[in-house]
């Protein structure tokens, strides 16, 4: 069912925005060392607080990203690339959301916008893929 | 391998949980902004502690919800449309959750049951149609 | 484009993954009705506050777990099997980090680094199947 090439460049985004979801965690770990922030505590100085919710702003936006990346890379057909190219900006936009918020948490609404925007794009395809999908269906 | 009529109920069912739980990221933006609670706090006025708690423990119930859904959506074959049924089932669950839990947390009760209920059901379709696969292996 | 009894493996640790988070996440309801700590509080008791914190990070390391095994068990394809090997090293991993530090928060690093040893494997993994499906689509 999936476009092999369109599937392997979403595969590529998935890895990456992974990757910058790791780093953010292992920032949360050495800022509990330099803070000296003892488990299970999840806060005791700003710096870590900021890190901390990054981290973890990041695990819900990707709670929904992964799922619409793929369901857009399946059933969205004409431009197999456009999904994956999505998928980047949002990658894209949660490094510049993590810079953003821990120079200023205030600062932060460029980079929410970017992967907000980044989602519409992949909820938009998404829904057009999968009308198209159920059209081919009722029509089979 | 997917059933491709059941996979895209399934994939119906993702995004209307999806955009649920967006919709519960964005009412815990917007009761920050009212309480005025500035970023990284997550926590401050009774009503946006429970904003917030809704919202992530939705989270928390996605990560057990989407991979059930889509195991049982690719290896459940009897009725293909049984996964998406328990799947809305879910939806409908969280969205009862949200309402109880921002009235009075103590009667969040229901929701949280409707949405147990429709993961057991998952898990029991995903564990017979492991079990049929597997057999079906065995013996080829 | 799945290796079917690949699949089939990393379908049954993904159902393992998921009843050790289900069970952690019960452990959480039943320490707050013990410490009679009121929703939406996450905090008020040291055991109930250890059992939050082995919660959530096991939300957020299955949020890099789940991609890594399924883009590791699609693209992967000299030992269909080893996708579903390093899953199951990351569940014992989780289990032992669950143990460790319900027991005395600072000797959970034994858990952790299994399980990160084990998502390391499934990154590996992951790089080496999307570069030989790269090649392969050059080549075509």
């Amino acid at each position: 069912m999936t476009d092999a090439p369109a599937a392997l460049l979403s595969a590529i985004v998935t890895i990456l925005a992974i990757l910058v979801f790791f780093y953010m965690g292992i920032r949360v770990g050495t800022m509990r060392t330099r803070h000296n922030i003892l488990a299970p505590a999840t806060s005791g100085h700003p710096e870590f607080d900021r890190a901390f919710r990054i981290h973890y702003n990041t695990l819900e936006s990707l709670m929904l990203f992964l799922p619409l990346l793929w369901i857009a890379t399946i059933y969205f057909r004409p431009w197999g690339w456009l999904p994956a190219a999505f998928g980047l900006l949002f990658v894209i936009g949660r490094i510049a959301y993590m810079q953003l918020y821990m120079t200023d948490p205030a600062r932060r609404g460029p980079g929410t916008y970017i992967g907000a925007f980044a989602m519409l794009g992949l909820l938009i395809l998404s829904i057009i893929g999968i009308a198209h999908a159920w059209s081919a269906e009722m029509a089979s």
